[in-house]
Formats: structure tokens, sequence, C-alpha cells
């Protein structure tokens, strides 16, 4: 059973503080095997390369097979049935264009004392996407990190995809394609990260990889990080459902569970002001797990890391979301903007009863990869930004230098920086010697 | 003696490249030692912070004296004197200023199918930043790094810097104050890090931790990311300079000494397409360094990783500006703001020679913490976007629904998540019901 908490509840405080920190994944230790991957690609490039995707995906490769080719690709995607080729397609349109709207500003302008300042935003130039094998390799996953960084204006994109015994997903191929990605390498594990941090002689190297991954994957991620930018080490999915009694349980149940369904160890809460609504959708998420396909996953997902939890009012229930920072908030109430205006963290908000979570996860606009295990206290989901870096600009004249100089010769000299105060001092001598 | 490149020459190629990996720093591995001490702070609090700091900084302490008192910083501030304290207020306003344009703007709109969709920033809630003692301790540091979160709205902020001995650094104190720090705490090190990430009994735990530091500092962040947020872990410093022979040798080598000082790993570059203008500045760097305070420490950064690169023409110096991915670049030619625009890659871009980089180290108003180690190419120097995360937002009308919610379905089925594709048939099924 999921746990039942209460405000009302004497022993709450505790309780909810000790759910809050309930650890839901043991991330093996792979690091000293993922480092050896690492040190034999950098070393060896191609050939370690297909070496390791012989013993882990057995699959004999060669250095002109690494990439699928057009032809490849284009019988792949010829297995893809229409519904489907028309649904990604769809999906692509509205994440492209709701990325589209992330492109940010430049600045550029001249304060009173002549300082001309401003910033200016360029792409990453090479991107590579990590896109997992099996179970969790979906083509979702493909647009939602491909599109926005064709956005932001990468211009090469990469995926790298495992594809065990030479099992593809015809669909992983067809997103790829319809995103604009430009190689998809049929490699995967440490040895996809290596390659595309480091470069072979077919790989070229990448500046930033994006895409979620098992902890071999994770762990490559975190060692190539410096030489170039990885995205969020991803933890196990999460909802948090905050619903009053003008709800549907079984609508709410089955939001609970597209999480749930996941990952055991994905994590599915409700908060609502109603006692007895509560129980009503604990006996519908009962109901629906009789029959639903992944009641394997989803079942000890609700009952190991499932909650529901009482409060008195909508007031308490955003006060608990903002401690509890989930990835996905959804507001089953009757005025979802004014308590959304409550939640403070939170990687994605759906306003309303007829806003599943799962139309976020394919085609509502936003980005599906989003801050895990309450990092959405201190970070964002994917976008546009991701894909790109600012630069900022500053340019003195000779009277700004003049107005401003002084005051970083001081804090130079203060800070024992000699050569920094100087620089600024040649300057303003030159000047003086002009007015004199 | 810095390196000589000039792209005319055949083996320019191979010897850039070579340049362009050459290491220039060794970080001690001192992984486990920082692991223990998280371990021995989440364990004990306060009384391992206060063990530690005997240890390591000399310093007796007691859990009330862990932070300085408001008596004893405004003893400290008082011994600042009054040109370096009206310096630092004049860098604040200047640093504000810029970084007040930086705020992020939320976004909502409604597209044609219905569908309301938007965005909205938040700052973080509270923020710690590690100031280094002894030689690193730079109050302009301390600005920078306080004053983009003050701006963002971060709540509670509060630093952490080492008082070996019990020797405090005024203007570091005075720093936080002007930034609007609310506590310092004494402490230093992997503790403070743990401190920061994990909470004591007496420091509140933080969601985000900037700033530079020591081996050990740096190994902390690495460890506790995740759990909070962090920003680039910082490596030493770096200048390029393209400048034509219409400069002041002089000033060029200061510009470059005034990064060779802060560090014997440090890299200074001159890119030039005039060979006798090269020269010339060597020969300034040379004389300079015969009186400079610090020329123990400029003279081997400059001898052992500067350079002076002779190329044909600017469009070959932003050429191989951009592969370098300079923190700071200094553009001293006769139209700076053309060639910025051939720059992809670099921290921040100091145009014309009226605008030494020290400028931008102290009052020039950009942040000066910057991306080093050719990390340009994929990060950005710090902003007040670094203390704030933005919640998307998406919100379906019943026909929004009905429209966009059918290829929800079909891609959830196509992923084989059943619940995923339930969760928008419920309600699609309801829609038919109302209509039939």
């Amino acid at each position: 059973m999921p746990q039942f908490l209460n405000t009302a509840d004497a022993d709450f405080e505790a309780r909810f503080a000790a759910f809050l920190t309930t650890k839901r994944e043991d991330a093996p230790d792979v690091d000293a095997a993922v480092a050896a991957i690492i040190d034999d690609v950098r070393a060896r490039g191609d050939a370690a390369v297909i070496e390791l995707t012989e013993r882990f995906d057995r699959l004999a490769l060669t250095p002109d097979r690494l990439a699928f080719s057009d032809d490849e690709i284009a019988a792949e995607c010829a297995r893809v049935p229409d519904a489907e080729k028309a649904a990604l397609e769809h999906a692509a349109r509205r994440i492209r264009a709701y990325h589209a709207r992330q492109m940010p500003d430049d600045a550029k302008w001249t304060d009173p004392d002549g300082a001309t300042l401003g910033w200016r935003w360029t792409p990453v130039e090479a991107a590579g996407l990590y896109v997992p094998g099996g179970l969790a390799s979906y083509p979702s996953s493909v647009l939602m990190n491909a599109i926005p960084a064709r956005v932001a204006g990468v211009e090469r994109l990469v995926v790298t995809v495992p594809t065990p015994d030479g099992t593809v997903n015809p669909l992983v191929l067809l997103a790829a394609k319809v995103a604009g990605v430009d190689t998809v390498f049929r490699v995967g594990g440490a040895q996809a990260i290596a390659a595309l941090a480091y470069g072979t002689e077919t790989v070229s190297p990448v500046d930033k990889i994006v895409g979620p991954g098992n902890a071999y994957v994770a762990a490559a991620k975190r060692r190539v990080f410096g030489k170039v930018g990885i995205d969020m080490i991803a933890g196990p999915s999460e909802i948090l459902v905050i619903a009053d009694a003008d709800n549907d349980p079984d609508w709410i149940a089955v939001d609970l569970l597209s999480q749930a369904e996941h990952d055991e160890s994905a994590q599915a809460i409700l908060i609502t002001p109603d006692a007895d609504f509560g129980r009503a959708v604990v006996a519908a998420v009962e109901k629906r797990l009789e029959t639903l396909e992944r009641h394997a996953i989803a079942g000890p997902s609700w009952r190991d890391y499932g909650a529901v939890i009482t409060v008195r009012d909508l007031d308490e229930a955003a006060e608990l979301s903002n401690r509890v920072a989930p990835e996905h908030l959804e507001l089953c109430v009757a005025e979802p903007e004014a308590l959304a205006e409550k939640i403070r963290h939170a990687g994605a908000i759906f306003l309303g009863s007829w806003t599943p979570e799962a139309i976020g996860d394919y085609v509502g606009g936003p980005n599906h990869v989003l801050p895990t295990a309450r990092s959405a206290r201190f970070s964002s989901g994917l976008s546009v930004l991701d894909f790109m870096k600012r630069t900022t600009l500053a340019r003195m004249s000779p009277a700004a230098l003049n107005t401003i100089g002084p005051a970083a010769e001081i804090l130079a000299r203060s800070e024992s920086l000699e050569a920094h105060g100087l620089s600024v001092r040649a300057r303003l001598d030159r000047l003086n010697e002009e007015d004199a």
C-alpha cells in the first residue's frame, strides 16, 4: 500500500520528512569499469569501440558500419505505420514551436559613463544525443533532446544508440530523421560517451552530450564533464497530483500510474484536501493495476514509494509540493492558475483536469526532460539554452575608462594583483598626458 | 620563452594542435579524503565542522561562533580605507546594473489548437558562496558571485570563508555586506561545502553552491552535485589578445601579464598579423617582468604556457581564437565590433584598446566568473540565470485535448507505456460521451 499521511496528524512532520528523504535508487558503482572503457576508447579509437560493441551488444561492426547508412535509415523508417509517423511529426511540430519561443535575445547598450555593454548568444557547434536501447528506447526522447539543439542552431547533431544483437527500433531512427539528426551511430554504453567526448577516427568529437542512459552511461557522462558539457543525470520519474474532490478518481489514478509504470523506483504522490477522494483514487489505482500491462512495474512503484497526503487546504498542498519539488506537477483543481502562483519549485506544471501529464511527455510542446529527485529546487528542464552559451561584451571609451578605471586600479591593488592595476594605469597615464 | 607560432609555417597545424591540448594543471586526487570529510559532517554536524576547522585552520570555534557576528563584521569593515570602500561600492553598483538586465521574462500564450503554454522563472531559495582564504581571497569575487544571486531574488545567501589562524580579510567581509549577504561562516574546505549541502545544527542547507576553491573544495562540489546545484569547476585563468600593430606594445604586455600573474598555470596568448609587433610585445613583457611584484608567478606562466601567434589576417585570428575558446578575449584592433562578429566561442570579449581585461575583473559590469579550459565552447559565465530555474506550464482545453490527445495516445502505445495512453483515453472517452 502507498503511504497515507495527513497534515492533521501529530506525527505528520516527522513522517513527511522521512518520506522526503527516502532513497529510491541505489546506483551501482561502475566507475572503475567506466574509467577503463573511456581510457581504451581514447587510446585505440574505433578499434576499441568495435571490440566493446562486440562484447556488450554481440554485434560485429567495421568502421564504415559504425553509423547507419542513409539506405538503412530509409528502410527502417519505411517499416513505421503511417499513424505513428503522423503522430511523431505532429509532436515534432509542436515541440519545435514551443522551443522556438525560448530563443534568447542579445543585448547591447551604452551606459551614462560611456561604457558599451551587452552579451551575445551563440549555439554550441556540435552535440551528441545518447539514446538507450531496449526497454527505455523512447522515440519521444529523441524529439525532446534533438529538437531544442536544432532550434538553437547546433551545426552537427549526432545520435548514438546501442542495437544489441542488431535489434533496431525503427521509431527511434524515424524520430532522429524527423528531428534533423545528421548521423546515427549504432554504439552504446560508456564507449559511446567516450567516442562522443574524445572522438575516434570515425566519430568526430562533440561539445555537448545529452540524453538518458543506464548507470554506465551516467558514470561516463560525469567523467567527461568538463571536457564537454553534459545535461543533468536523470533519476527515476516522479509525479505529484494536487486534486480536489471534483475529479474523476479514475482519471487521477491513471495519471499516477502513468509515471509509476516507468520504473519500480518511480514515485507517484497525490495531495488532496478530501480524504474520501484520496481513498477513492487508491481504489481506482488498484482496479487499474489488475489489468495494466506493466502492473509488475507500476504496482511495486505505487506500493513502495506512492503516497496519499490529506491536507487542510490547497495552500498547504502548495507548501508540501514545494518541499517535494516534483518533476511533474498536475493541478486538478477549480482554479489551477491561482494555485500555480503558489508553486515555487517544479519541473513542469499541468494545469486543470483536462491536462494529463502524458500530454507533456509527447505532444504538449514543453520538454519532457525535467529535473528529478528534488533538483527542481535549483535546475530546469532541457531547453534551447542548454545548446547555447552567452559571451559578455564590454567596450570602454577613453572617457569611460577615465571614469571607472580608477576604481578598478584600487581594487586590483587591494587584491595584490599589480599587473591588473598597471593595465588600467598605463591607459589612464596616456589620457593624462593627452590632457596636459 | 613563450611559444612562437606562425600560420605560414609548414608545421603550424601540428604545433597549434599540440599547444591546444597542453595540460596546464594536474589536480591532486583528494577524492577519498573529501568523501570522508563529507561523511563526517553529515554524521556529526557542527561537531565535525568545528573539529575539522581546528585541524585545518588551527582555529578553535564553538557553534555560536561559526558565523561572524554583526559586531565583528562592523569592526572589520571599519578597518577598510575609504578609497577601497568607495571603489567596492562603485563596482557593486555597476555589476548590479548589468545583471539586472539579465532577468528573464516569463511567457504565456494560447496556440491555435487551444493549448495554453508558457513558462515561469523562479529564484533558487537559498545559495551558498564559497570564498577561498589566503592568497586567492578576492573581494571582487564575492561581488561577482553574490550580486547575481541577490538580483535573481535568492532569499537566503550565505558565505563560507576559511580564516586560517583567525586571519580575516576585512575587504571580503565588506564585499559580503555591500552585496547583501545574510551570514558569513568562518569555515573552509570540504567541510564548508558539506555543511552547505547537507546542513548542520547551525548551518541551514542551501540549494545551490557557487564560488572558486582549491582541489578539496572542487572535489567536494563535484560530490554534492545533484543534492545541490553547483557552478562550473574553474580552471586556471586565460587571456587571448588579438592585436594589430597600431597598439602600444606595453599596453598589450601588461594585459597579458594581468592574467599570467594569477597563477603559474595561467595562460596568456597574443595573436597578431604583425610579427614585428609580436616581438615588441614579448620585449615589453620581459621589461615589465623585471619589476612586477608577482614576477615569480607571471614569469613561469608566460614562459611555460604563453604564446605569440602570427597570422595572415584577422579572419585567421578569429578562427584560431574560436579553436582556443578563451575565457577572456581582447580585440585590440581598429574595428573590434566587426571582428567580434566572427567570434563564436569566448567567455567575455573586451572591445578595443581602451578596454583592458582588468576592467571586466572589477567594475565593467559583466561577470568575471567565466568558463576556462576551452569550456566556452559549451558554457557561459555566471549570471542571474544560475540562481533561477524555469517551470514549464501547459493547460489543455477539452477541445485542445481532443485535437492533440490522439497523437499522444498513439506515441504512448508505440512506447508500450499503456497508462500514459489511458490517461489521455479516459478523458477523450468522456468528450465522446458528451458529444453523443
